[in-house]
């Protein structure tokens, strides 16, 4: 039985961890932990688990939680794992952080899109980011795994297999992503009112969004060289979802635009044995409604004949593969269980 | 293992159906059937169960379908199976039936009500109305159930305890309820259209919705006589729940109000030992995103000492305990399965 | 020119009044107030007034205003027009205040409602209830006008001709609203975010909603004697409208209930020459949709022979008939207008 | 008095129109045509006209109403028009075609990308392309508009002004597009239902879409050369609003990018007078929602220093500007009005 803390568990990301880990039979959940709700009852923000979790709030009070727990999941604000993580608490507990704290491998990239402090070198060494479907066996019996932002995971996903297959010019991608608002978090700002988010729709963070360092980390390791790219992510009146749209220049090969099928056997090739992707049949779209509540990423694509590009687009539940979901998967793969372990629910739809 | 079929698996609550069933390790799913969709892949309509369900779907031919399933879910439109079910069909498979053809004991109510011939006497009479909390021990073994309306299960369950207890006047009841709109089904009509549902509420059928002789019916057998009531049901710009608000004179005795307690005592001796159904502590209203995806009724209350009369209400998910839900809690009786087997997933928030 | 301040110019229901005005060629709007905004650009919240009102927001100072306004829009919180207003200012300005200060006659009630000390006697007695269509000849050229609420304007409206008309049973009223969420305000708070609000419906503050009492002293005012009544109000998953659903027992005449006409000659007198209200035809329910945008009032009802009640049902725009607009048409019968200036706009639908 | 009649009365391009014209002193309605709901009430299907357009549906019998009106819009499917016009009608009336019909100036395209025949060379010729901002002088004391698409409209005027300054490389266009559902208009099908586009978001047309030869038409006059671009339109769970995020190569000048001032300067230069088109201060992104209602467009953007892109971002509501108020605004110009009339109301917001 591993015994498993959620520090931030009254966010939605900590909260869908609960989710998927309540009814578990191989793991308990020890501590339901929460800064602003501490010692109340848990159920009263979360009335969905009533008759699952009525518990009282935790704390965050790592170094304790570090001597009982296996495991420790930190859906918490930037700063805070890279500020109380120990090596002394690495010795006896593992830990998958949600937070952005161990995702950017270099300390001046991180600081200059954070405006914080970098985590320690040492902590980041450690640290593997845990995108699973690229980074799997690093994975494996591992302490410390910087879970992959929502956006990140669906774009790195979308896009990764072309770069790395050299198929598309990585000097000329751009990724459009729309996003539910669950992915603004649950606290208390006017922005993500009903009133403000409803019938509306709107760019933001253009051209410095937090997410686009950590994906062109990614892609250039894909690319074998350093790449740019413009991310633009939107606010869609929804709850759950990321749709990326990602444009690219095709490479042509004697003149002429690879085929659909050469495209196809690129994915087939990279996500054709895996069990959280599933490529779409041409002339389909990724639609964020088939994955809603799974762990689900779903791609598809379209070359455009008349200029030379293709339109990459993937679709998944920003609350699971993109955040709860991949941080059980990655909690599985550091505890050698099955990979899929308790997140093969079919979407929910509608 | 059970062999299931459904018909009508391409409308909202069949979906439902596959969802709670496709996972099962007890069940097989041998047909989606669909008059619509039949011969078309069944994840052309339904994109979240590609790799659960990559099938072809059936026809609507009961009499073949009858001779693989051990048991047939009807998801289908009002007549359709009281026209087609017969005695040998049901000697050797079971039907759960979601429309309402076997609901109403009266053939007469039925006529009224719904301006089609009632099923025959003998099939009336073998159907049990499948109200699990309330008719469990009638359901186990039965071949042919009678699975309630989402407005009815909901509404019945909320009241039901006050009735029985003698605690409300039974001529007082009012209902009214509102309901996200899966309840309207998946077909093109242009009161169901986004533009049409999306920043609205409305009443509909009022006074005359065919859910209200199937609350009187059972409302009726609880008091002990015949019982008319108002049912007002709402249509609301959300895609799943139903909650029921509903207003009924409290009963003095010696001039005075029962206590909270007194009405919690009949609740908790009418479902402490329930499964799906959540009694809310004092003060909660019950809100039907705690019930989503899941098969619980929330039910809470409160007394106004100013007018003498119980705000009762209730919450569930229409597609689930208010269909799907039930029909597979339902089919979890027949065959003397655990009754929650396959059901117990927490709600899903947000 | 009418010159017109509003205090509370940045809450959805102040910024609807600048919507209703800013076009106006008799009104100049000199005083955009906001406590928490004061100092910034009102187009920083209000992107839709840009080129429109491309003002600095001031603040709340009543009693420099009252020396350069006309008139004064109070959207602003309980107590806060109480508090600050003085015979002085009363002397050189018309205040119409959308908060509850001056709306309940009796301080002893506003006190057990609100728990808030009631306004001085001398102002409460010079307070107009402005619901315009029972009270527009005591409306005309008074200097303080209660501006009613949301829920209270749709109910009054809604039941108030047949209580005066003796049709119902004073003692049987039953009050079921739905309203959307702009009604909760522009307050950055948990349970309003769009997260906790869509997919969902619930009811809040049931046996003790504060407009319970508004609604009590006008319909009694109409009955001719006290009565209490339920009300219970339910937040939906839009942004505007509010949808009243109310029951009562019909009273017989020899036995028998009174015939559709007989009520429709009962609305039809109350409101035949009314602006602002539209009786519906039979078997059309009112729907908040129609009414979006608009300072316009819809009404239809349906008897229920079987139970001996009536269904009444009426809809509006809580933002303008439930506030800003009702304001102006109060601002308008104030300053000898016309009642209907610049609130003639058809609703806006989809 | 200008006597105009609508074809297509009943869509919701058609009822937009009838909004805006409705109150109009200068303006008489004396025809809301529809094929479908002719001989019935206009209001049973627009509850929101209740008391302003209390009429029945006429017919879509062109010939006839041609000859009764000034002025005739038609909003009716493809072909419609250009299968119905004659140069008679055209020399008693004037027409505003919502359709495709009279768009693409070469029928090879036209039919190319619609796969109908296009209209006959001699209408096609008197045709104007009623993109107002661009093409004002053309349009004074025309025959026959082809009103613009809604995407199209949002696109162009995005993109129209550093095209045409040379300020961007036309071959890097990519337009990233999202539409709210009333885009699709109102006819009855499953993939507008209120179920399938809630809670998600999609692609659509990719690569495909009918819009994109009428983007390329343009911004081709303004390139000076043929372009062909990216065009992906999404659809959003919303009813109005159209935002387009384009991408694309700023060129350079001396080895340095524009500063913003330049290109602030350019569109200032473009749309300084414009009465319709706001340009965001520094830092604002267009948002769909502060448009919504009105007439306007919002256009905002950003320099990418590092990848060398331009952002640039266009917000209008499709049924007015995107429709039917750039209708209006196109029988404002041929009939020598003021060019505003009618449309100068604030959005609405919430």
């Amino acid at each position: 039985m591993i015994k498993a803390g959620v520090i931030g568990a009254t966010g939605y990301a900590g909260a869908e961890i609960v989710r998927l880990l309540i009814n578990r039979p191989d793991v308990e959940l020890i501590h339901f932990g929460s800064r602003s709700y501490a010692g109340k009852e848990y159920t009263s923000e979360y009335g969905n688990f009533r008759s699952f979790a009525d518990v009282i709030c935790g704390g965050d009070d790592l170094e304790e939680l570090s001597k009982e727990a296996d495991v420790i999941f930190t859906a918490t604000p930037q700063g805070y794992l890279a500020g109380a993580l120990t090596k002394e608490m690495l010795s006896r507990c593992r830990f998958v952080d949600l937070s952005a704290d161990f995702r950017l491998k270099d300390p001046k990239v991180y600081e200059a899109w954070y405006g914080l402090k970098a985590a320690s070198p040492e902590l980041l060494e450690e640290a593997v980011y845990g995108l699973c479907e690229l980074h799997r066996e690093e994975i494996k019996g591992k302490r410390l795994i910087a879970n992959p932002g929502c956006y990140t995971t669906c774009s790195i996903l979308t896009i990764h297999p072309l770069v790395k297959a050299g198929l598309i010019d990585p000097a000329s991608i751009i990724i459009d992503a729309k996003s539910g608002t669950s992915g603004a978090g649950r606290s208390a700002k006017v922005g993500s009112l009903f009133c403000e988010v409803n019938e509306n729709v709107k760019a933001y963070g253009v051209a410095k969004h937090r997410h686009t360092p950590e994906i062109e980390q990614e892609l250039s390791l894909a690319a074998g060289k350093e790449l740019t790219l413009n991310f633009t992510p939107h606010l869609i009146p929804m709850q759950r979802g990321i749709l990326v749209t990602a444009y690219a220049d095709l490479i042509k090969k004697n003149g002429a635009l690879p085929a659909r099928e050469e495209v196809e056997a690129v994915y087939q090739d990279a996500y054709g044995k895996e069990s959280f992707i599933r490529l779409l049949p041409p002339g389909i779209c990724p639609e964020t409604r088939f994955t809603e509540g799974s762990n689900f990423t779903d791609i598809g694509f379209v070359i455009d004949e008349r200029t030379g590009r293709i339109i990459m687009m993937g679709a998944l539940d920003n609350l699971v593969k993109g955040a709860a979901g991949q941080a059980v998967q990655n909690m599985n793969l550091i505890f050698g269980l099955e990979e899929t372990a308790g997140l093969m629910q079919p979407p929910m739809f509608p």
